[in-house]
């Protein structure tokens, strides 16, 4: 039975949902995870429909309430072993919340939660009972990303100077939520919360940043502008940082930015080299020292050289499954998401403690680190950018 | 039970078997069909032990010919709806031969086959039959790809004039072969053939040229070089051909180009304009237009304009799947052969006629040309580069 | 004579000057202006020395003031056209203002002066005297700099809603100033006034910023960091912006970011469409319209299309000069500078008008906007990034 | 006086001449050398009127037979210290027959004349006389070309087993030649002499190529198509070759490919490592090892390291002149050459050795292997792409 596939709930993912579908994708794609159930849609009896009408037919629920309840009671190999939260920012708090109490480990769309308070009910939480709880930050799944943490980590680039890391969309340039219900929730506070650019995107940008470097923001000073006419939250974001080793950062995102599309990109600058990395360009991480020829460690042909040094074995495999010159796009950074977070619930479930290699996906404290960023950014935002401390 | 995923058989797989890998991420990623059992290696004890051990346990068999007998001997709904050939070039042959006699349909691994006669041989017995085949030709299932072709055949760039097709890879600039055996059969002509880097991936050159330009080969003067001390079969490649409209054009692919990862490139000059596209950057195509800015075409992004004038609302579709700047990689592409295969096999399962548009997998007629390209250029190496016909 | 080389003075530029070399280069290079004399050195007995050992002998002085006063006293066509100054920043202003007041043209390296009190005297002494004065920001020399102005002003992108506009170095990233004189005086507050980095590069960000756009800051937020141990003035700089049409933008530099080069970089975000320029990739310019392909317009390949309507004649002509694909430089927008400095010289020399397009050079008027905007910078910074309007 | 600047005449370059604008301002460019008189035009008239209304006014010649005869009669000091020769094609060999016997050094445009047997004369003349002689190769003045030859012939690529040299533009994609003068006499036999394409730009491939790896072609095997309907010369240029250690190589060239401007690119592969380099991207070289990142050299920021080893002291300060990440462009290209022809002529003049230190300039007989490649390729083409020595 160990090798059973595992099964996979799904809450929220009906309708004209669009993240659900990469996300069954990364679930499906090794043969080892299966979509089995789901409480797709709000009104009870369309989810049913819709589930009957899933790609394969689902195990359909009326509610996440009904899903809930229903697998926790079901054994062990025949419940879900994970459930997927894949609904609007405001209906992550309270699924999530519930899937813990009943002991099923979630993995739940970014942001965590609509505030602060939600994070910390929810970090509780899981300490408390113990259920692996992954946050999708997909771009945390790139291989590249590992090699960037890896580089930076080490402390091959010196001590971090400097750290700028941004994300620029610009299908918000118009008013597109008068016709496209993506954008339409994302612009209204009561589904976004207090954010929309900055929520949406520059917490990928965030956690892009803590998640290589391993530094925290402590303060932030930040500019959210609304400048489409009629918009209430932002869609243009610029946080300048203080990090936790004293270095400054900005944390940039933009929905206005005309022919960017998904456009992701950090750079760091050590006492002793950078590195670039884009998302839109995820098999090559470029890295620079001083004097030297720019050098470009493409995914999967990256060896032990002598900037390097040695590569973690793990580190190495990981990036050898596919080999080089054959693009891994998102659904494969998700896939990795998924691929650990089922490495960790097996771990999980059977006893044994999960592995200690960092795994690419973010936990409820880094989501909690997200919401709690995004806060303290719209707090200096109305205090004229002023400096605020990110608790 | 229409909707139920489809069942899928391996021929090959085992050991240290590479390319299984990918395919069978692609044939899950969507949750439509499923591998469920195997004779994965030659030996019937590894093959029985390696079905066990399989991410998840599969029906084991312990040959190929075991599998097609058993399967077929299933009502349809029980037996597996395809069989995916993985095996080295020489083992293609025979069990494709033999799935098509038992009415079970083949998605197989290029080339095709190890000479002409047996590539007459299956499309023969294909014609015969009805029964869905298709060739793993991945870089058809591009989107851009589709676009390219769509560009090309409507007339948008005029007459083609030029095209150049390559193929460049480093990996066996070294004796790679005497440790690693992904290189062993491949330079091995009782494995691979009669060619080694024109069949392997000059191939895919060549099927990007005919697929995009719907033209073909009609003479080939090739030059074949096995570079690297102590080989038989070509390491490099380069064919001049002349094409069923006059125009000519070249095929070019090289294992000996260090630094080159999996380069597969087309460039098409036509009367009235250009493109351009690279497999290691496969989401944009480059259109070039006298007089007028290079325009770069994102997938996903990509509206009718000025140029294109209208485009198939399938084509639209089939961008929009995953936003544009959330790269499609590698495992996109592929699954999107076995996706279109899956529509066919649904289609003729129920007796219908399988879609009009042109699916991103190579027919058997296609694996077949591949063949009969390299006969030519082969006849053509050996008789100082003289041109042949590629009938 | 009015065909004879304009004759050019050099004040600085001897011993281990750099950006002379550059600037002779550029002079030289249509034929039709000619270095002839120099106070190349504040020693005169070396002023003399370096004279006769330019490239080719140059008439010496000894000083700046002896330069000025006895070319001054020469008739038309014998004494030099216009006076290139080429000393380090604290050096700018003097002979800058007693060349004004001799009726010599002056040729000033940026920035034009140590503070806003110079500044502001250098403008009124030019209003008054009438006397052709420009100042060295050489990157609006780039022909598709001034396509980009074209394209903004002509409001193609319809309302700029954000810029962002940079210049990243690295050769500050370690204590360089122990050994090499260029960075010596930079990190100088005597020589190098307010500001090392936003002064030296920030700059050349901020004109980019208004050659393009024709905005103005009028308030501005700064952080101006010394990162390398032991500085007094600022290696990296960020400054968010108002703009004068109610805009927000970021003026960025550093000097620490190892890898970068003379990257300098800007985008513009309008209500209609982006454009991205870069000065180390100088040939293009990418313009990006919503739901249509990214466009690349290069120099000389320029025709006006359905998205830029008809171009001036002599935007056209000027990108032809040398035929796209063969790359111009940064010799090539120097010399541009200078050769549209002559024109108005000759025009001015004559009595005419200079021509009405706008020149590649700054004006004094915007060399006293770069000092303002550092001014304003500073007390920024020393007030915790406080917002202060740019007057 | 051993410090005046060179004195240059031109024969040809007036009318619509386009050749000789760039070289005037590569001439000018260091202020070391300067255009005093010219023959610019066949109607001697026109040839005096044009040189009076130069950018500036010169010593006027009606025909070249005058100005050289003139000139050479002049004392050293007085007369010109060399010829430039921008005539068309058939007009090279007999001026720079003339100057040659009048014992003025020439640098003349490429390809060095009609035919072998000229060419073979003028190789003779300049080996009799001891002039000074250079042939415009200007790619070969890029810093980066001069890096790649320091590789290539250092060994650090191993053995070189493959290049792929190519030089491709769109002009000619349509009848060009119809209005355009330049057009006009490049597809004239009676002014290009026996190929188009081949001769115009695919002899610069070769010339890159031979520069870099020191390495000949012995034989071809060329297709030479016109694909414009109406043309009789080449348009579009395939040459297959042997080189003079066993190699193979490729030399291509279209002037049909739309959408290319003066792409001009060339990659080695060594049996230890790869190189490539763009013209159009001049100033960054890509090195690619076996296992290693890709490496980017840029000019003026290379450094001896692990892979380089020692850097010649010149190659050095060559690549510092002006700061890496300031483009050098095609001007600083061509101005190298004439720099590097001026060092030469001082030292002939002064009856001294040239320096070993190779030049950028191609020599008499660098010109007449382009001319023997063109031969050989014509004779390959009208006899079914035959192999052909290249002697």
């Amino acid at each position: 039975m160990t090798n059973e596939p595992l099964k996979v709930g799904l809450i929220g993912g009906g309708g004209q949902a669009f993240i659900v579908h990469p996300h069954q994708r990364a679930i499906h794609m090794d043969g080892t995870r299966r979509v089995v159930c789901g409480a797709l849609f709000p009104d009870p009896e369309q989810a049913m429909r819709q589930a009957r009408e899933w790609p394969y037919p689902l195990r359909g629920y009326g509610s996440y309430e009904e899903l809930i309840r229903a697998e926790a009671a079901l054994p062990v190999g025949e419940r879900v072993d994970y459930v997927l939260i894949v609904t609007p920012n405001h209906l992550h708090f309270d699924p999530a919340l519930k899937c813990i109490q009943a002991g099923l480990p979630v993995f739940c769309e970014k942001p965590l939660t609509m505030d602060l308070e939600q994070a910390d009910t929810l970090v509780a939480a899981v300490k408390k009972s113990g259920v692996p709880f992954a946050v999708a930050h997909t771009y945390l799944g790139h291989w590249t990303t590992h090699l960037a943490r890896h580089i930076v980590r080490s402390g091959l680039l010196g001590e971090v100077r400097w750290a700028d890391s941004s994300y620029l969309q610009g299908w918000l340039a118009a008013r597109t939520e008068d016709e496209n219900p993506q954008a339409r929730w994302r612009v209204d506070p009561k589904c976004a919360g207090a954010s929309c650019c900055g929520g949406d995107i520059g917490t990928h940008a965030l956690m892009q940043l803590r998640f290589i470097t391993g530094l925290e923001p402590t303060a932030v000073s930040a500019h959210m502008d609304a400048i489409v006419p009629g918009r209430q939250l932002d869609d243009h974001f610029v946080a300048n940082l203080r990090l936790s080793n004293g270095a400054r950062a900005m944390v940039r995102a933009s929905q206005i930015a005309i022919g960017h599309l998904n456009d992701m990109a950090i750079e760091i600058n050590g006492s002793k080299g950078s590195l670039m990395w884009r998302q839109e360009d995820p098999e090559q991480l470029r890295v620079m020292l001083p004097g030297r020829p720019d050098r470009v460690y493409w995914r999967g042909a990256v060896q032990p050289d002598e900037f390097l040094g040695e590569l973690p074995q793990w580190l190495i495999d990981e990036g050898q499954r596919l080999p080089s010159g054959h693009t891994e796009g998102f659904h494969d950074a998700m896939a990795r998401l998924h691929r650990f977070f089922e490495r960790d619930i097996r771990a999980w479930r059977d006893g044994g403690k999960p592995s200690t290699d960092t795994p690419p996906y973010a936990t409820v404290e880094d989501g909690r680190a997200g919401i709690a960023f995004i806060a303290a950014s719209v707090q200096s935002h109305r205090n004229d950018n002023q400096w605020v401390s990110c608790a």
